[in-house]
């Protein structure tokens, strides 16, 4: 390696191209299966880490929902990228269940290049709490896919909830209420149409958007950011399933469709 | 993960927008400390996996020069994404000093998201060779960077030979005259200019225009390309420094520039 001198990430373009949600700046990626990076700018706070695309470097703290490849895969290269540039160790957030596993993966990489990779890392079980700075604390929350917890952010109120991969029953717990009634909601819709059904979503713990538009009247969020959509989707097939949301979803989903 | 369905590096694609060096296409990414893939489509061969670029998914056989994660960090991934397209196992060929370090991470990644991340993996000693197919066969040989072991591709006579990151001193070792003597030297040249002198080069692991000039009767390579430049410089740098090289190494010399 070369101490990197290029910071292609500095000063004003940390939000250009951000869609404004709820007066957030969010940036990202997410194409299920390929990556999933979810990026809170103003905050320094991204979901998941995907391949660790570069606009990820100046987050100061990461939140990773759950280990698959597409969520977690840039995660060393993310910490690594950090110190090249002598920026302070990132705060990183991880199902408690993983935490030791994601030790071994650091370990792993200095053994093998005698770097330091300086990080925090965070363990949360669902329902624990960890404070980021003063007024800007994290939760964990019951999710249903492969691997539990994903990750609620507060300030006062529930401000932004964030699903990572799950079925639709994160929406019937009753242990997430601050889920849906989060100010902003970043929640999976992998599958859009009957190409696939709401059955066969289940089976791959996946959400389906009929499912969403099924339990619509429980989002009291007043924004949803809806990731994580099949590669088998075109932009337009997205932009259209969105646009035709029928009320009270109607007016306040957005997608993120970079990359599609 | 959702099964992938988009395969974006299909057919004619692959040596699209690729440099022909010597009748191969050559392409990829190499930049110092953020990200070195050097890929040989026709051959499906890449050296190094950097942070996964798409485009390495269909080439089955990878060689890992080092350690250094901007140059082994998409490891993980490109198995994965492999895996999620169904395609065959890559065979995968390390420095035989890290084998047991890259089994645990592929072991970290199987226990935290219970991911098959199939692949075939060799590890090469100098020297050492492995036979790719019945035609093509890799052999080890020494570097000096923080890791030894880089990686020479054969027919009969030496065809490509990749240097990983190294100081110039592997072109005066004794054992190495099949490198000078490869079709193609894919070679590092960090530094191009007197913003980093060769006694600082030296120090980093690295290499110094100024030294490939120094050593340029070595080369009987037909085409040599310079790969894994310094973030610090320009585009315009690179060409310039390129074009102004002296003979004997005048219209021979390439320079991997993508993303610069």
């Amino acid at each position: 390696m070369e101490r990197g001198t290029k910071d292609s990430d500095s000063g004003s373009d940390k939000t250009k191209g951000a869609m404004n949600i709820e007066g957030y700046p969010v940036k990202g990626l997410s194409i299920a299966g390929h990556e999933t990076c979810v990026m809170f700018p103003t905050l320094k706070l991204a979901f998941d880490i995907g391949r660790f695309p570069q606009q990820a470097i100046s987050h100061d703290f990461l939140c990773i929902s759950h280990a698959h490849m597409d969520h977690i895969g840039g995660l060393p290269m993310y910490v690594a990228t950090r110190g090249l540039f002598s920026m302070k160790p990132p705060t990183i957030i991880v199902p408690k269940c993983i935490k030791k596993d994601v030790e071994q993966l650091f370990e792993v990489h200095r053994r093998m290049d005698q770097s330091e990779l300086n990080h925090n890392l965070i363990g949360l079980d669902v329902g624990e709490e960890f404070y980021l700075r003063k007024d800007l604390k994290v939760r964990a929350f019951q999710t249903y896919h492969a691997i539990p917890s994903q990750i609620t952010y507060t300030i006062t109120a529930p401000e932004i909830a964030f699903t990572g991969d799950t079925t639709s029953d994160f929406m019937i717990d009753q242990n997430n209420t601050d889920v849906l009634r989060s100010r902003i909601l970043v929640m999976e819709s992998t599958f859009l149409d009957n190409s696939v059904s709401v059955e066969d979503a289940r089976v791959y713990g996946h959400t389906h958007l009929s499912e969403i538009i099924s339990h619509a009247e429980r989002f009291e969020n007043k924004a949803i950011l809806l990731i994580h959509f099949s590669a088998r989707y075109r932009l337009e097939e997205i932009q259209q399933a969105v646009s035709a949301l029928p009320l009270p979803l109607a007016g306040r989903v957005f997608a993120l469709t970079e990359g599609f």
